[in-house]
């Protein structure tokens, strides 16, 4: 934390400015850029209150702290983007933020964790939960798609087999939840690392509600700037919504983990990394499905086989890699290159 | 046992009510009602004596029984059906039978018996020759399907390519067998419950021959009237053999099978569930393949991407869940949500 | 070693025989036949060249050695191909010899190995890495494979794609290498056997580099004799690249797999056979689209959907196998029965 702080908290100008060209200039690109940039430090911020939240709360439900606030961002942008009836790329940002979290954001966690320390260890069956789970997202990925492969359903039929499968994941995800918090909640105590809080409680809660609520704002100008942004940069929105969207999105989250996994708290680094992609494919993903009918832009539950390939993939590499419950950082290093291999195949695809 | 025998027991006056529907009238929905129903006690009555048996022989001998008389059901279907020429019905509740078996039998097991005991131990190791030996049937599945996709391949190559990788599949269930029963039996040995027979062997083996000798009677009547009773009820045929006739023809495990997660004796719940989808796809359907050549309407072992996908989901699922040796709720939970999200998905389906 | 060299090495005789028929006649079948013969005691004595390497070096590195000298008959093989601009050849080659070394090596090893020994260990931790490996070369396969399915996409896209693909593999590669020999080395070291080499390490390497010189001239005679060869058979193109080719570029892998299980040296086995593997899928084909680009003949990353499937499979299996550290003959009659699952789909299919 207080290595990486001097070097980011200057970044934090760039609020007022982002804000300043976005009221009083037409400059797009220089809107997107700033603001883009102005959310790395907020979520360094972030970040770091919700590490001081995590000494007063425990390492469980500061990971779930972390990941809730971290994924607001997905959620905000989300939501904004149905308004404007871009499904496609909703659907590619939720598929693009799983693959993020599991891949790139755990895979550089785990490898910077592991040239500091030979073997980082962590709770087995905290992770065999979320992988089961993603398992189950994967099911709800595919089997829609396959039934929509004929081409020959009907709207109704769509909607039908979107919400059953939408509702089924959210009620699974409160079921893990309510398993790991409460029926089964012994299984998944991490030792305390006897550190201190530094801040109090109140002043942890203020800052992590400023900055959430600053990161949303900047999600919001970064949004309304993309569109002319990528046009001068001659970049797909396919591509923008798989890969940038995510990596910014996930910036707070990106930051948090590398920083518990170099100071060795990998059961932190996990439950904010596979415990974010969890919730945005089995709550945040299926809730969209509900919300988008509030909003008259429906979005159903249907993603292409490479979006459903991807996250099969990048599930069974995270099963595989955390079965023996120690990480590495050659296990570090798969995970990012199987996230570089996904993006360059991406890159330049132009419909799913 | 004693619990569920009472409330299910008076249903067995279905029995000759309907065969009395079917010889004496035409309401082909009464018919298919009542021996669908007339199915359940019979099942209960079935799981009652292989109990009785499982007490003179053992758990492991026990489950094979079970197993096999659950697959009694299925097999009589399958081969009337055939002879009927409704191969793509009969391939759809193979599927169906293996997922059924998997997700839903095993899932509400291992969440009633999870609900009653907060964690439950079993055999990993029988477990993972069960998985292993599903993954070959996914092969088995797979590759048939891969190979048809060019659509450019002769009646004869069909028939090749489905022989040996049914001949293949049918070699590697008798060499599992082998393994699991003769050359390494030592491995899969679980603690007797000390608990004593009520019924002698004999009584045992009579009530067994009798209730499935009536379950197949029944499912004659079930299968005769299938048709014009779905007709009524608006359901399509696929949607039948993927979800309806497995369950009842199911129902036989899955009461022997909860019952015995209720107990906590999971090692015999799993040789039910996953046995009996082991036995289906590594020997009830590859069978198949060679006694429809006798009946004239050749199986070929070519099975719809749907169907392939459902049953490598699955595969993939339950090796996850077992792979600990554990089973409690929330895999129970978890379990059953993949079945759902297929069916649903299946619902609206006319050709897979 | 002692009991199969008898039986073998009077083959060599076919070495010149092959030369000569070669030179003076035009019988390719013979030459074809003679040559293929020619290989299997070569790679005898390549296996026991190694094998006195490996007892100066220790198992680790003996491995490696192994690996890389199986591998050397499939490079030239590969080079030539490509020279001829036979790439889907090559690429069905490449395919055909990660699945012949994980599933038929490796299971007849693990068959054989288990008939004489009832259960046999090894290092389970060396397994784990290598069948990540192998799933992220799953994940190369595929993403540009879904890339490409689209069809749209320019020469210079697919170029790039391969081209990116292909050097993150090979850096995941040497990454894994640095892994297992520098960084965590003391994991993967495997008590010594005690046995004493029998040749000095000159006479090992002279014989080894010999045998190998010899298997590589064998190889291009089989390769020359290759396709008036099949035009007498009646075997298609891709059938011999998938299965034939790699069987008689294997056979020295084979053997020495063999062998080492029958001795209860199963760590050796497994760095033969998944070892070979792995550097087929990591470093060899990714190699080869940067070779096939000086020769003139650009070989893409672009596999076929039944390629990729089946790699895919047999990885999946593997995993699952060698989890638990330990291998038995039902593991691999199971590994076996795959491989003859996906011949025998193979077995008519013109074009992948």
């Amino acid at each position: 934390m207080r290595k990486l702080a001097p070097s980011l908290d200057w970044l934090l100008v760039l609020v007022p400015v982002s804000i300043v060209l976005e009221v009083a200039t037409d400059a797009h690109l220089a809107v997107f850029a700033t603001s883009a940039l102005a959310i790395v430090p907020l979520a360094g911020v972030i970040g770091r209150s919700t590490e001081q939240l995590a000494l007063h709360t425990g390492p469980k439900i500061g990971g779930l702290i972390n990941a809730t606030f971290g994924n607001v961002t997905e959620l905000i942008i989300s939501i904004f983007l149905i308004v404007d009836g871009k499904i496609a790329i909703v659907k590619a940002s939720l598929t693009g933020s799983i693959l993020g979290n599991l891949l790139l954001v755990l895979g550089i966690s785990f490898f910077l964790g592991g040239l500091r320390h030979e073997e980082q260890e962590f709770n087995q069956r905290s992770a065999s939960v979320h992988a089961t789970s993603l398992m189950l997202a994967v099911a709800g990925f595919l089997m829609p798609a396959l039934f929509a492969l004929g081409g020959r359903e009907t709207f109704i039929q769509r909607e039908v087999v979107s919400g059953t499968v939408a509702a089924v994941l959210i009620a699974l995800y409160v079921a893990a939840l309510a398993f790991m918090l409460i029926t089964h909640e012994h299984l998944f105590r991490t030792p305390s690392a006897g550190e201190e809080p530094s801040w109090s409680r109140r002043r942890a809660v203020t800052t992590l509600l400023v900055a959430t609520g600053l990161v949303a704002l900047e999600s919001e100008l970064l949004v309304s700037s993309l569109e002319p942004a990528l046009a001068s940069l001659g970049l797909s929105e396919l591509f923008v919504g798989l890969i940038v969207i995510p990596i910014i999105g996930n910036a707070a989250e990106h930051s948090s983990a590398v920083l518990f996994a170099l100071r060795n708290k990998v059961d932190v680094t996990l439950e904010i990394a596979i415990g974010s992609s969890t919730q945005i494919a089995l709550f945040v993903a299926p809730a969209l499905v509900f919300l988008s009918l509030l909003v008259g832009h429906p979005m159903d539950f249907v993603f292409s086989t490479f979006e459903v390939a991807a996250v099969a993939l990048a599930t069974v590499l995270v099963f595989m890699i955390s079965a023996d419950g120690r990480s590495n950082w050659l296990e570090g290093a798969q995970l990012t290159g199987a996230y570089v291999i996904m993006a360059v195949s991406f890159f330049f695809v132009e419909h799913l």
